[in-house]
């Protein structure tokens, strides 16, 4: 999916929202336990209450590696039943040298069909190139992120720079603001405005936004550009909002709730 | 397979060689694509024809994984088939916030049994402890890289030192040299001196010695300590040393020639 397929979407749905399926084998409602993939079935039920309401589905490879060639099985399974209008991010965190990369590229923009990939910085420009195969993939790059050990090595500065700063200013050369995006952590959105005069075009996938709202409206405030900019992300706290029989009933209210900001915020910064 | 064992089979085979099995569907023999799992049928001939030669194989996970659900099949039958006696290597460079390791820590160290684990450092400590699952499982961490972008950020100093050895400084006190190596490439060998007054007691993970000889050298001269504390790993210059029937034999002249080197290295820094 290309940029402008992207902001179209947003627009039409008045939504920037993004779905992480952080689909756990221990968490999904016990009555899914005997469907013949509990994985994909948990995952099937959430995008049909949710696709009217979010712009991009994020499943966490993690979670899918953990049960092995089963989990690869779901983890295809719910990329196929992923409208194809849908933005689709396969949250991997790689990064290899150049012909592992190329390998990378080649398991989830073909052999899958994913629309991007998140990718680790460490490895610099030769290990990230390699995912710019076409028009309408992407690469989203780890920047600022919102764990606790993000400032173990992050924010070490030299001539005045942060290192995730250093990492935007690098990196946003290799490629364009329609094949890169940058994993900005919600929980600092203070620091969204100083990221914006760096890169003042790129999307910015912000995880770590809940259901709780409030920093939302931050990120909003100071990370929305003209083209919306954003996709905010939420995965926990809306697939596991009930682990009843209602719980894609449920994370539909949560989806819905952030979607209703969501409008909001895209009317004031007058995407909308 | 923890550091006593991993020290013991070194002594015992006289190599610190680890065999990259970073098998390609389009680089292997034509006459092993009849085969059932062509890349299992490869991979078991070169287990075969060096496993008394080498202490370690490292399947790179982007061949499996750009093969989908039939390249994550011949993963699982190459790990089952690899001697319990040699270390395993997942080549995988994750990483990601506390919950999202734990499950690649599960998939890698439990669905899968490796030893061992390739990280990333990006995002730092929480990133990282979850690996640290029980005695004799490993974290390789990416500390100085051997590729071109290698340079783009992993120099970049800041109060007299450059990132990696922050990350080598820093990382080192989150685990011990029992359950933490560190990636550092072989075309820098000259800086292993400087590496081992840092870390003087951990393994090393040197990527980036092909058969043609020289820099193995160095890398002992500089890296090597009294336990050996280096696994030299070769990929291409064994594995694809030959296309056709023979690849296998030839890869075994190849591993043959390394070890030769690597024993004698052994012997004048008196670890046998």
């Amino acid at each position: 999916m290309n940029r402008s397929e992207l902001i179209a979407q947003i627009k039409a749905k008045k939504s920037f929202l993004c779905i992480g399926l952080d689909t756990d084998i221990n968490r999904i409602p016990q009555h899914l336990l005997d469907a013949e993939n509990p994985i994909f079935e948990f995952n099937k039920q959430i995008i049909d209450a949710t696709k009217d309401l979010c712009v991009a589905y994020k499943p966490n490879l993690a979670f899918y590696e953990s049960l092995g060639v089963k989990g690869w099985e779901a983890l295809q399974k719910t990329l196929n039943y992923i409208p194809n209008h849908m933005f689709t991010i396969a949250d991997a965190k790689r990064g290899d040298i150049g012909n592992t990369s190329a390998m990378y590229a080649k398991a989830f923009f073909e052999t899958m069909n994913f629309d991007s990939v998140t990718v680790a910085p460490y490895m610099g420009k030769d290990s990230v190139r390699p995912f710019f195969i076409s028009d309408g993939k992407w690469v989203i790059l780890l920047a600022l992120t919102s764990n606790e050990g993000g400032k173990d090595f992050q924010l070490i500065e030299s001539e005045g720079k942060a290192l995730y700063q250093r990492v935007l200013e690098t990196s946003s050369k290799w490629g364009n603001a329609s094949n890169m995006m940058y994993v900005v952590g919600a929980t600092r959105a203070d620091w969204l405005a100083d990221i914006r005069k760096m890169i003042p075009n790129h999307f910015l996938l912000v995880p770590g936004v809940g259901a709780q709202g409030g920093s939302l409206e931050e990120v909003a405030k100071y990370g929305m550009n003209k083209d919306c900019g954003l996709l905010v992300n939420s995965s926990r706290g809306i697939i596991y909002a009930s682990d009843g029989d209602d719980f894609a009933a449920v994370a539909r209210q949560k989806a819905l709730a952030l979607q209703k900001v969501m409008e909001q915020e895209l009317r004031i910064k007058h995407v909308i």
